[in-house]
């Protein structure tokens, strides 16, 4: 299958042209106008706009290696069958919150979705500051609805047990098994460490109590298959207008515990706050900035409880997990492990291998610095506390403490 | 598949003749001596004895359905090709402990081992006060044999995750989801209460702590996909003989928690422990054999703790996992839950559906009774209680408080 790469425009606009009906509707018979741009970012996969300037719609396609490396890393094509599915079935649950996936082509390793190019992504909104007053609102129907539907609170034990062996997913797993959890817990070479803050980083290297607790989240991940999850939810995979929200790229997408997906989103919101020192603009701003995202995490929060026991109460058919005081655990129980995910997105984006603007664009490196090592603090309390992290309000405490 | 079964002791023969050397060295070339005995319990498979008096194998066949119900309760074929290979798996790490395998048959759902007819059944053993020193030993290097080297411990992310969908057996799963954790804490058809003890079970079932308890029992059953269990592991399922252990009839192996595997066996234990003052006997025979009881269950534990340990120090190659802290961390817990689902086995054996003649060979209802409520009051607190028995020594101060 390495010979699936489309090699020109004409290609692709015949693949789209053959398997939807976008552009050869009765008003678009003039398919000779159709122009394809490659827009994606160019790090793994291509990603194509085809478009008329009226409609459009992207083909997104896999190859069997990490695009930027080359055919020495090799890379499963499975994940674009996954993400492609999970875009399904989450667009089965949150038809609001993903692009339509409209074809996939197993032999091509490529599907074509819907155009979501009128929003914007997440990271340089947040760094933009930009007013998304329904963010948390979305974010939290999203989850509730993707994570409750997909779980043993919905499905029944054939039907959970046989997709927990369709999303079987190592090759990415693996990724975020050693990105999360080996890697900046220790000074490894794929670790990059803003000068100014090797020693924060060494001491944190140091902590052996932190490494226990961040084992314990490293075992949770690759044990506990809870739900299908997005598995690289980061701000980088939202994309927002003033009025909605769209979650894409789910090709880490496999069944672990529902706090990770939680805790992730939740942690790169965090990352933004610990950035607003050292980014551009007016104290005040910076302030009130900060005071929306947590909010924005408390209003995520009280939506995916919300949400998520509506949903169980109308259509969960186990009547031992429908127990008002078994979902409350539940519920509780996922709140405090997704500040210990919260905490692994912390530090990774900070001391690992990749990286966020939120810190990075910040140019001066000791100002940088000072936003990092909040981070690096935060995300430790994170991890080492989160049995006692019990509410938003817990959290918020935390922080002003930090 | 549903003409496979075997139409007579010749075409028995013939399959053990064809698939193994077993009767035809050059020793034992008269094979018209040859014998088959049906041996099973009779409730679910054909369980075959192939004998000339100097030799012997065992072939176990399974039918597409419940053979003491019939074609009304189907069963998924698929658990004789999880039993071998389970067992093969177990004997690849735990040779002493489980029959060897010979030949397995897909299109027969039939397969050839090891007699182990010189052992006798734990169960009985128990209810006849054997003498058995080694069984603890025996248990906890099982225990940590299979458990450790089927487990993220040892196996790379990508065997891990292919033996978890390798091991999806959902029909045998669901016999326990339902058995275990819904029957016994309800009032369900299913149940079997003795009549005198009627109004404790009436009391558990209203115990909304411990429902809660439970059902977080059952969501960990069902998600945490840490090890190959053998997943049925009872008195009924383990063969003894003065110097040596068997454990056979891993039909419900299946990827789960460790704890479910050692709280089910420690289970049995009690159970019998909890039978002994309505058994027959001298009273100070009992005590004793309580007492050999409480010592067996201490010395599995520290026989797994140890072997598991060094497992981890000698084989583990990742070094998130092989760190101390960690491993101390994850056995305790281990240890926790299994105080857990050995609760869960006292709970369902006294008033679910499946006895155990530890309790059920008492003949008088209100004897047999006090011995009931002890296993329900002991089961209900090690699984309300279990967070805070951090030992075999905190288990044995409950037992006497209870």
């Amino acid at each position: 299958m390495t010979n699936a790469k489309f090699v020109n425009d004409a290609e692709i606009i015949e693949f789209v042209l053959s398997n939807t009906r976008i552009f050869n509707t009765e008003q678009f018979t003039d398919t000779s106008a159709l122009r394809v741009e490659e827009i994606g970012d160019g790090n793994i996969n291509f990603v194509y706009r085809i478009t008329n300037d009226q409609q459009s719609v992207i083909v997104k396609q896999a190859l069997p290696y990490v695009r930027i490396i080359g055919e020495g890393w090799p890379l499963s094509l499975d994940r674009i069958r996954i993400e492609a599915q999970c875009l399904k079935e989450e667009g089965a649950w949150a038809a609001d919150y993903v692009p339509a996936v409209y074809y996939f082509d197993l032999a091509r390793s490529a599907f074509i979705m819907q155009d979501i190019g009128d929003h914007e992504n997440l990271r340089h909104a947040l760094i933009a500051r930009r007013s998304l007053p329904e963010l948390g609102r979305h974010l939290g129907e999203f989850l509730a609805e993707t994570l409750f539907h997909t779980s043993d609170f919905y499905l029944d034990t054939y039907q959970k047990k046989a997709a927990v062996a369709d999303y079987i997913n190592p090759d990415l797993c693996k990724i975020t098994e050693e990105l999360f959890f080996l890697d900046p817990f220790c000074d490894h070479e794929r670790n990059s460490v803003n000068p100014p803050l090797r020693e924060a980083a060494e001491a944190l290297w140091q902590d052996e109590a932190l490494k226990i607790e961040a084992a314990k989240l490293k075992y949770h991940f690759m044990n506990d298959a809870q739900a299908l999850l997005h598995a690289d939810l980061h701000s980088g995979s939202v994309f927002v207008k003033a009025e909605g929200t769209q979650v894409i790229d789910p090709e880490f997408a496999f069944y672990g515990p529902m706090s990770f997906d939680i805790g992730s989103i939740i942690g790169n919101l965090l990352l933004n706050f610990a950035g607003q020192p050292g980014l551009e603009g007016a104290a005040e701003e910076k302030q009130d900035y900060r005071e929306y995202l947590l909010n924005t995490i408390d209003t995520l929060w009280a939506t995916f409880c919300s949400r998520f026991k509506t949903l169980v109460s109308e259509q969960c058919k186990d009547p031992v997990f429908a127990s008002a005081g078994f979902v409350d655990a539940f519920i509780a129980n996922t709140w405090r492990e997704s500040m210990g995910y919260a905490g692994t997105e912390l530090i990774r984006r900070t001391i690992g291998l990749a990286h966020v603007a939120d810190l990075d664009c910040i140019e001066d490196i000791d100002v940088r610095a000072v936003s990092e090592k909040f981070a690096l603090d935060l995300g430790s309390a994170l991890i080492k506390q989160r049995q006692v992290i019990k509410s938003p309000q817990v959290l918020k405490a935390l922080i002003q403490a930090i």
